[in-house]
């Protein structure tokens, strides 16, 4: 079964849908957050107003919290959270990364010392796609090692080896438990594997061409997101998408500012999650459309913080043309009033209105026919 | 122009309908508490969705942040934060008790030092109904003083004495402005005196005399729920709805739990506010039916917390019966993992469901044709 149908295949943006047994998808498309379960600050329905196609959440969060026994009483995260729309879980790699120091990785697996309770959480290829599978996700995630920024070719390459190894594996045992499980092409989850190497080009090309001879359902950039240069970045963006399968979906993980989306998109990304609109917005820290259209860099967009003492008697909107709930009910002043006495309802806000600016960039994306890159690759 | 009218003037529970410039509310009613000119965790969308008919903000907060300048360039609260439903504000005669140690009470007013920026705020009974004027509150309290419990009585006459001369002023200056701005009947704003006295029965009944022989548009009793038992609490509300005219408004206020409220009702109590739903909601504990009637003392409801341990696999809503958004939603156990991982959604749905429990009691009450009483007055 075709799960992905592109559009527009041939270079630039990749307009197209993706099918998961929870509904499709259009890309290019972003992902938001729900580490635990939750949107920080947001409801389920207020997620679908926004037009959110896709949610995010944490296989080692969820493990831990409210771990597997609870999920599967409930019949997946799906009916626990109410959100019926599709689902993508990390399987932890990235907490190889951001936990660092509170992990070791064998051959076999990583093993964690919780941050809750000092207890030891073992992740291995194959208990993170049963754990996904529990969860109920459409999208499962391999078990990888995330690399720091900056990593010397040794490590990346031997970091390399044991991520691939772990992908074999992950393929291998998640088309055991699909035979196992009898499971119906259309209820079928997807498994991506994810692109690792560091910042190094043999490396990265190593990841794709071993990875591709497994047959995922769709690749992720891993690896990046993690402190490296914006020029970088991009360079290693358009390594993996000049090598990575046209007829597979590409997901960068973690990023990231809207200009860093663009530019993937521009180099053939569809797919993206990042806490940047969430944690921004509570901080107080709104995106606002500048201009009409996405132009380059960042100059098509400003940063508006609510909390400054100029938007004391602003009577208008963060943005009178963003159909966001806030945006349509709110006066800066209002926001600004409800920072400054701590009310939540203001996170509840912000965020709102963030995640509106990330979804209709994402639809601006979707309809623009000529790509236009804001950096030489 | 008559502004209450009471289907059941006769003994017992006061249904009625009491009309302002924002629209009509069924008696008897609870008023959520938007202090700030925000309900902690609650959208206006979602009040109107419990079926809240009026809400409650706070003359004194309100004056500190935003500032009275920021409303009257929104043209009021009601813009401000989007609330287009009847609107009552305290006139500050509260903080006059809660906030004693950094005010002082002179002859013709109050002045506290702000717990915000040490800076000086002066209310007279003049400036409170201005304030509440600018707001744009469809009913304006007078500006009293509440003696805290227990309290000589010397101290409380004395008070009393006080307390008697600002609402001759208060109605006084209230005249004079809508004479001046030549407001009609139908958007004229409601203003109401207020009972004290203490727990003393003579200066009660001098209070309610005085009072209404200035002939406001509704009275609350004022000076309980400041730390006076239950009993005591009760034997001051039957003396005040004895004396006062059956054919205004009485509003208990700051009152309570759920049982006092129908105490209260029961003694001929129309209106009602109190931080209890929010604030217990914030600390996951939630009400919860357990007859399907309004019965005597507390045995109608159980207080249910959501962080128990027992509830960890409890895939039931709170109250299967509860029209709220939570109950119609989610399991216990999602909640008490919201509480677990400390997300912000978490408070959102326990407050929306504990304002469901008190809105669905009012209305329980408002259907109720036999007063029971729950004690002996």
């Amino acid at each position: 079964m075709q799960y992905f149908r592109l559009h527009a295949p041939h270079g630039g943006i990749r307009r197209g849908i993706l099918k998961t047994p929870h509904g499709n998808i259009h890309t290019p498309f972003f992902m938001p957050i729900a580490t635990r379960g939750a949107v920080r600050n947001i409801s389920p329905d207020e997620l679908r107003n926004l037009g959110a196609e896709i949610i995010l959440s944490n296989t080692y969060h969820l493990i831990q919290r409210p771990g597997l026994a609870v999920l599967e009483k409930h019949g997946g995260l799906h009916r626990f959270m109410r959100w019926d729309g599709p689902l993508l879980t990390d399987s932890g790699g990235y907490q190889v990364f951001s936990l660092a120091k509170r992990r070791k990785i064998t051959p076999d697996g990583v093993t964690f010392q919780s941050e809750i309770d000092g207890s030891s959480i073992k992740l291995t290829p194959e208990s993170v796609i049963d754990a996904q599978l529990t969860i109920g996700s459409d999208i499962i995630m391999v078990l990888d090692e995330c690399p720091p920024h900056p990593c010397s070719y040794e490590y990346a390459e031997q970091s390399l080896a044991t991520t691939l190894r772990w992908a074999e594996r992950s393929k291998k045992h998640f088309e055991k438990r699909m035979k196992q499980k009898r499971v119906s092409p259309t209820r079928r989850p997807l498994l991506f594997g994810i692109v690792q190497g560091g910042v190094y080009k043999k490396l990265r090309d190593q990841s794709v061409r071993a990875l591709t001879a497994l047959d995922f359902d769709g690749y992720a950039i891993g690896g990046l997101a993690v402190g490296e240069p914006r020029s970088i970045r991009n360079k290693v963006v358009s390594w993996n998408t000049a090598l990575l399968p046209s007829d597979k979906p590409r997901y960068l993980m973690g990023v990231g500012k809207p200009e860093d989306i663009v530019d993937a998109v521009q180099r053939g990304v569809d797919m993206f999650d990042c806490v940047i609109p969430t944690r921004e917005a509570r901080h107080g820290r709104t995106y606002v459309w500048t201009k009409r259209k996405i132009t380059s860099g960042n100059s098509w967009y400003s940063i508006v913080n609510v909390r400054n003492e100029k938007y004391k008697f602003d009577t208008k909107p963060l943005d009178a043309k963003c159909p966001c709930f806030t945006c349509k009910s709110y006066s800066k002043s209002y926001l600004r009033h409800l920072f400054s006495v701590q009310e939540v309802l203001g996170l509840r806000l912000t965020s709102d209105h963030n995640l509106a600016f990330y979804l209709t960039m994402m639809r601006e994306l979707q309809r623009k026919k000529t790509p236009r890159s804001t950096e030489a690759p």
